[in-house]
């Protein structure tokens, strides 16, 4: 087969989508992965568990796109179609796939579970001639077809809905192949930053966004961060790498910010860096209550570097258990440079760990004061060369500002451990 | 005019989109928008700032649905192209509308900027016989026109990209004019279980699903939780209730896994228990690493039952800030039942609250045994009315392992609360 997919169009199948239930992030997760290997998508369609009309969408799509990536409707339930419909449209019919029925037993028998419901068993239903894809983190495999109509050949990938199952299966089983069915090649380098907004960033980088040349340089959408792609077209994996020379220039506008050249985020970048130097941390944690230990465990190998966490929520653990001092919580408040400098030496000396990270603010969206309004957050670390601190203060809801606090107190270990 | 919109689709036009820069949430508000106006949504596209393709859009669009909302490409840059190309689908020329005019140049006054750029008189500029609907957040007007063919009215209505100029543009403009225009009233009501798998539940539902009366059940996939939706179709908002007495048959059936009818979300459950309660809790926490008490802490409120907690990842912290025995550590282990009694004891003796919860057990991937695979967690409660357990199987990756630990354990609160 020749190098033939240029481009894309994504159809993610669902009536909870239909009704506004859930929020599509696939639909943003497939078609930035889709750029990363140089295929354009134009169009992205939601339609809902409905025969007729997402045979409509197949048959539109296939007249405009080479590629059609499907998302949802795998599952065990009546509603669950899009295997059928896609067997229906491409001309075959559904057979049972014994490795796919013996891996759903398996899974079924590994939680313990012997009365496993018939409907189950429709998940290994696969049309014909498909590739099956393996479900690693779920029961409904994947499968991956091909139509042929008008000389032309579209390919139909074939995705459960849930994240946790769909993106490991594109990684593992969709990127890998697709790779060999794309003419573009594509150097990509991704430039992590904190403690600058996307915006400000863009102001001072705006010459280089604009030139377009090659390599480019673009803004790439990340929860809670803001990073920078720089993409080179390559004719030949030969090619001269040109993605250096812009790195160089973006970090000579804006190098304080970048912690991460790279795909890891902040605390994967803690982490890793805590493992290299043999090091452990502890956690000490108002307003976020545990988000910043349990991010860190988020990461397979934490339990190398992370010895425990105390979540003191309330200002008698604060006092009690971490040994912050009244006079500090009376005349100072919780949420001071005093009681942060407190809370992470008093949970370096209960952990016992090289370092210890506080973090004590006002999440909202009450309990603001004129003084330190909804959005005030104090952050400190402690270690064998002192204690550090930061003050934040940002806009946003109690979500937003649980979340960057976390980020800004991995910020302020990481600078800790490379000072 | 008649009442005659019946359905609608939605259609979010910009590259950022397409890129997946940015998600789509417009898309979910407005279904869930239309929905509660009785209005059905059969399609939701994504297309790029592109003059054919979104004409291409609107053709397709206008055959299938009476009500086509556009959201997205009514700034003043060169790109946004939205207003053009739905004046030239209706076959109207753009004029400029001076109120819109008058309104920008006084956004911008406000704003202290004197100098305007030429291109921002652009979003002035509609649609002959268009309505325009004020924007009270922004710059962009936006805009109601429609289309006559085939002896069928379509309507469009254009609103901004930004969901804080969107939102309440369709809120003030959009809605009273639509409720004048449908027909459709639903009432619906949300079944939320936990403890039994999507399928399990379907199996045992399937007739009242296959009924598809009025009201309607039909299941709603949500990760680590089980809803069922039942939906109420009326004629008048005076009509009686009949969605009491479908949730009377399923709770007949599956009322031991349902914990909640309506919107909360198991923490949100247990958080109001414990306040109308006024009791508190406490966490010791092991695979989660602090992931329950910050699960309980989104919620505005929760200082008020959330006293602390201890994230106990080393087993030197199980032991000497819980009190796990060593014998219970070197004998059963650390994922073990008697470890997670003794976890739960320990830290509602440590924080001196009402109820504690344990959760320890083996997130993976590495770490396993065949004893104990990955997956298996052991979790418990402790309260004045004693202890209880429960062991839990799981497959799937370490992130699902860790967010459906969370949430059994928030069950076995819930249910030693009410016990």
């Amino acid at each position: 087969m020749t190098k033939q997919i240029k481009n894309a169009e994504i159809i993610c199948v669902g009536t909870e989508l239909l009704l506004g239930q859930i929020i599509n992030t696939n639909a943003a997760w497939l078609a930035r992965s889709l750029s990363d290997l140089g295929i354009s998508s134009y169009y992205q369609t939601v339609v809902g568990d409905n025969r007729a009309r997402l045979l409509d969408c197949l048959e539109l799509a296939s007249h405009r796109s080479d590629l059609i990536v499907l998302t949802g409707g795998l599952g065990p339930t009546q509603d669950d179609i899009t295997l059928s419909v896609a067997a229906e449209f491409c001309g075959q019919s559904l057979m049972l796939h014994e490795p796919s029925r013996d891996k759903i037993a398996g899974y079924f028998k590994k939680l313990g579970r012997h009365q496993v419901t018939d409907n189950n068993w429709k998940q290994a239903m696969m049309p014909r001639d498909a590739t099956v894809l393996e479900n690693n983190n779920g029961t409904a495999p994947g499968a991956r077809l091909s139509y042929e109509a008008n000389g032309k050949t579209t390919h139909l990938v074939l995705l459960p809905g849930p994240p946790s199952e769909m993106r490991p299966m594109f990684n593992e089983s969709v990127k890998p192949w697709l790779a060999n069915l794309t003419a573009t090649r594509l150097r990509h380098l991704f430039v992590r930053m904190i403690g600058i907004g996307e915006s400000a960033a863009e102001t001072q980088l705006l010459d280089l966004i604009e030139q377009q040349q090659n390599p480019t340089l673009a803004p790439y959408a990340s929860e809670g961060e803001v990073v920078f792609r720089i993409t080179q077209f390559l004719n030949d994996d030969s090619d001269p790498d040109l993605t250096q020379e812009m790195l160089e220039q973006v970090k000579a506008r804006l190098g304080t910010y970048v912690y991460e050249v790279g795909e890891r985020k902040m605390p994967e970048v803690v982490k890793d860096l805590l493992t290299e130097q043999g090091q452990t941390i502890s956690f000490a944690e108002s307003c976020t209550a545990g988000l910043a230990a349990a991010t860190l465990a988020e990461y397979p190998g934490a339990s190398r570097v992370l010895t425990g966490g105390l979540v003191a929520y309330d200002n008698r653990v604060k006092n009690q258990m971490l040994g912050v001092s009244q006079m500090t919580l009376d005349h100072e408040g919780a949420v001071s440079e005093a009681c942060a400098i407190e809370m992470a030496t008093g949970c370096r000396d209960v952990f016992k760990t090289d370092f210890a990270v506080s973090i004590t603010g006002i999440a909202g969206p009450e309990g603001g004061t004129a003084e330190k309004p909804v959005g005030t957050v104090w952050l400190a670390v402690a270690s064998q060369k002192g204690t550090s601190s930061r003050k934040l203060q940002m806009g946003g809801n109690r979500e937003r500002v649980r979340r960057v606090s976390v980020l800004n107190a991995f910020d302020l270990i990481r600078r800790q451990i490379l000072s």
